[in-house]
C-alpha cells in the first residue's frame, strides 16, 4: 500500500478534532477538517485583497495542512495562554511523525510549508494567517457571538490578535473591524 | 460589505450537508464541507501518481469548489439512480445563484472550473474526480464497509463507477482495487 494512502487514512481523525468556534447558526462546534476547507477556499476568493504579491497555490496548501498536527496535539485556542505556552513544542512532535509518514520529499515540502506558515513571516504564510484569523470572527458574527461570548473574548484582545489581518490586508481589516466593533457594541465582547 | 464575504458566510451551511460515508471509524456521517478539505489534501499528495501532466493548482480549486452546489441542490447518492437524473439541472441552477453572489470575474472562474470538474474531460478534471472516487473507497474500507452495506453496493456496480480512478492513474487504481476486493471477500460489497 502506498504510503501516502496510509497517511490520507490517519487525516479522517481530523473531522473529530473540536474547535472553539460555532457553525450553522450555533447549532454545533466546528471541526478542524471543515475549518480547513473553508480558510483554504475564502483564500481562493480573496486572493486579489492581499497588501502584497502571493503565491495563491502556496497560500492554499499552508491552510491545507495548516491544522494536520492537531490529530495528535489538539485544538489549542487562542485565548488560552496556558495551553498557548506548550502549544509550538507540542505540535513540532506531531508534525515530525505525521509528514515522517510519507516520503521523504512530500514529508520534506509539507513539513516546510507548516513551518512558514506557523513563522507567519513570508507574505504567503501572513496572508494565510489572516484568513484563519478572519474565519472566526465571521463565525462568531454569524452567531450571535457565542465562542466569544463562552469564553469571554474582549475586544482589545481579539484586535491584538488579529493584527495579522492588518498587515496582510488593509481592506479585510476594514470589514474585519466592522464585525468586531459591531458585535461589541451588541455585548458579545467585553471591552 | 465585501460580496465574497456574504459568499464566505454561505459556504458555512456545506457543513450541514451530509453524505452516504462515514467517517472516525463509523461513528458518524461525512459533511461535504470535511469531504472537500479531505479530497484537496489528498491530491495535493498523490499529484505524482497522474497518468498526464496535471496543474495541481487547478485540481485543488475544482475539488474545493465541487460540493458547493450542494448548499442549494444536497447531495445526490452515486448509487441513487432517480436522484442522478435530475442532478445535472438542479446543480446548475444552484451555480448560477451561488458562483453569481461574487464579483463578475471570480464568478466567472469558479463556473468554469466547475463545469470542467462535472464534465470530467481534461486531465485536471479527470484527476480531480479520480480522487473524489478514491475517498469513499478509503472512507469505507475504514469502517468495514459501513456506507456499502447500508445502501447495498456490488462489487461489479463499483467497479464501473470508479472507472475514473483507472483512467486517471493505473498505480491508484491498482490499490483501489485492492480495497474493493478486500472488501468483497469480507461480504461488505454484493457481488
Amino acid at each position: 500500500m502506498l504510503k501516502e494512502l496510509n497517511f490520507i487514512r490517519i487525516l479522517d481523525d481530523l473531522k473529530g478534532i473540536q474547535r472553539a468556534a460555532y457553525v450553522l447558526g450555533g447549532e454545533r462546534n466546528e471541526n478542524s477538517a471543515e475549518h480547513s476547507w473553508h480558510v483554504a477556499t475564502a483564500a481562493l476568493v480573496l486572493e486579489r485583497y492581499a497588501n502584497d504579491e502571493i503565491d495563491i497555490l502556496r497560500v492554499i496548501k499552508m491552510l491545507l495542512v495548516h491544522d494536520i498536527v492537531e490529530i495528535r496535539a489538539g485544538d489549542t485556542i487562542l485565548f488560552d495562554d496556558q495551553a498557548m505556552e506548550t502549544k509550538a513544542a507540542r505540535e513540532a512532535l506531531a508534525a515530525t511523525e505525521l509528514f515522517g509518514m510519507m516520503p521523504q520529499d512530500t514529508a520534506d515540502e509539507l513539513r516546510y510549508i507548516w513551518e512558514e506558515f506557523e513563522s507567519g513571516q513570508s507574505a504567503d504564510a501572513l496572508f494565510a494567517n489572516a484568513i484563519d484569523r478572519l474565519m472566526p470572527i465571521l463565525l462568531n458574527h454569524n452567531c450571535e457571538g457565542k465562542a466569544w461570548r463562552q469564553h469571554g473574548v474582549s475586544r482589545a484582545a481579539l484586535i491584538v490578535k488579529s493584527q495579522q489581518i492588518k498587515d496582510a490586508s488593509e481592506e479585510l481589516w476594514g470589514h474585519a473591524l466592522t464585525l468586531v466593533n459591531d458585535g461589541f457594541e451588541k455585548g458579545w465582547l467585553t471591552s
